[in-house]
């Protein structure tokens, strides 16, 4: 398993897929900077007029609704649909999703209008796109990852989509597969849009290999991996982010398989 | 007043109070990653079909009108009713005001709309809100906070609002209260943001306390006291960007007593 | 040269002029702190309501499509034309031109809507703009700035524009002039706008010399020597980024005159 995910990470430095994002203003830098470091190739676009042209030319699409406004979530649903069309991978971040009313909407929209192949959110996000009346605070979590564990099956299950819950665990769920990540540190939840940043790498490993299970697993891995090892060298949020760029950018093998703690489980 | 301040600061760590930006592009993420650091749960959002729910949950409303247009003044518009109508403390950071008249017509605009607790600009932006008709340049300051004294005396009295003016001193003017705060550092100014910073900062501490006087001194004793500490390790603006958001994170009670330098008067 | 190149930075440090810039939103932060570092004042501002009074008061207005919308678009084409009224120099970063249809449309609407001083973009997206028609990847380039060379020569008589092509080695085109800049460093393009913050720091050195090839020049030597002496002290890409901040601070005469390396010629 290990060594399956190390090759994908060495397939996206080598391939550099071509990452669409329409997300939000808050960490379009941050998800930029963390697909270079990471190998891929990001591009934003979000103009009804030229998104399903951006879609034609990218290896995934990634959807983050953090930061909504009508002109966006109309050009989220053509890009899904064109997505679709031409069977590229479509990725789902409901940041804040049951915060507001307009973010349930949004999502219940997006997920009328296409499919995606992989949802990753925090607890909180996956219970209220499952439920669709969840109490969110803001766009942190206030679920453990274990309270969102059936919501997320259920999702799973409805949708046909590989589900992520995001969290100290996290957890990857595509039918009766299930993975659990144990790596990460807290201090990664006092940097913005690391949860954006960890969406945005599932959609440049959906570039490079069409299990998205594995897809998912491996950027999960990866986000937790770096983000562990540069917590160690990190004296507060803010060193923590330029280490996580650096070590998405230099990981190694060694570095990379010493670290990962996974569980694997067939349900 | 260090005590008391410091408690302040504290309690920022502890309850981390959901702030509610509508902030310009340029800061939302170096904001939100200040809020984080500090120990706040930052939000941003500004679609008119949403804030109001926003600010039913948030703990106090940031608005920051440093890259505008029609759509986001009217959410801003509705955020500030809203505010009012809930008792949730309202921030103003006026970015540019004078520098162009859309953006002296917004100001007035959201000063007649609602009420703001709080004001917080450089000195030629507190001259332009007062005036309405003073020379910025840009969006940098080309007057000192003395000079600005007398425009934020009258706000304060006309808006019944706190007026924060930062600069190489900080004022913090309420009534017969006025604050001074000799901390910060010359190379702050070389880095974006750190006046749009400090509002966001407001407004995490007017969300953990009703004494808004005390919760601007306290953010902005913060922002000083972490920048000037910040400084004394960086070798440039980079450097010193990250070493704030370190220092916003692990600042002790030990470091903000032994540096911060306040005066406070009664007029 | 090296000397004469040295002075624009001076001017810029003390000069500190006013850059208007209508960026994306991926890199406005970005772009901010390297305008910043480097001693001038950034101003972003893109409604169409004050972006004509905000040429007004700005030493040169810096248009970048990366991110771009139909009221984008339609503010960037008055604030060049008042930046043309005015004889203000106007730049253009044709971000992504070529990767769709969209993109190189705007770029002729601008194109037809005023003149611009300098078009500076990588080898793929002057291509675009010269042929309009040729492939890119997304918002990085997929050929070499050899190919570019006569399409930038196009370019440079058809609109009376210094054309600058970035990538491993760097070329400015004016006429019968040509530099080329053998400096920066291969990890720059790991780390998202470093190209946008290129055109952002033209528009510095257009804020302080009416020699537009002069001022590119400068600014392309600037971002490299910064980048080369940067990427020494670098791990990867996010210590990168702030030690090329702290460089376009600290950078003195030694270190640049040692590093820089130009060759001119008259063709």
């Amino acid at each position: 398993m290990k060594e399956k995910i190390w090759e994908h990470i060495i397939a996206v430095r080598e391939k550099s897929p071509l990452v669409h994002n329409i997300t939000n203003y808050v960490v379009m830098n941050t998800s930029a900077n963390a697909l270079l470091a990471a190998g891929a190739s990001p591009v934003m676009a979000h103009a009804a007029e030229e998104v399903e042209d951006m879609v034609k030319i990218a290896s995934a699409l990634v959807i983050n609704i953090g930061t909504l406004s009508e002109p966006w979530v109309n050009a989220m649903g053509k890009a899904l649909q064109q997505a679709n069309r031409l069977r590229k991978p479509a990725i789902l971040d409901p940041v804040g999703a049951g915060a507001t009313p307009y973010r349930n909407t949004t999502v219940e929209r997006l997920l009328s209008a296409g499919r995606f192949d992989v949802i990753r959110g925090n607890a909180s996000e996956i219970i209220a796109v499952s439920h669709s009346s969840s109490q969110t605070k803001g766009v942190d979590s206030i679920h453990s990852s274990e309270d969102a564990f059936e919501a997320a099956k259920q999702l799973n299950e409805k949708y046909s989509t590989v589900v992520c819950i995001s969290g100290k665990t996290d957890y990857v769920i595509d039918g009766n597969k299930i993975a659990r990540i144990h790596n990460g540190h807290e201090m990664m939840t006092r940097v913005t849009g690391m949860g954006c940043t960890a969406t945005a790498l599932i959609g440049a490993f959906a570039g490079v290999t069409d299990d998205f299970f594995m897809a998912t697993l491996s950027a999960m891995s990866l986000m937790g991996v770096a983000g562990e090892l540069a917590a160690q060298q990190a004296k507060g949020p803010g060193t923590l982010q330029l280490h996580f760029l650096d070590m998405l950018h230099s990981l190694t093998r060694e570095q990379f398989t010493a670290t990962v703690k996974i569980e694997t489980a067939h349900v």
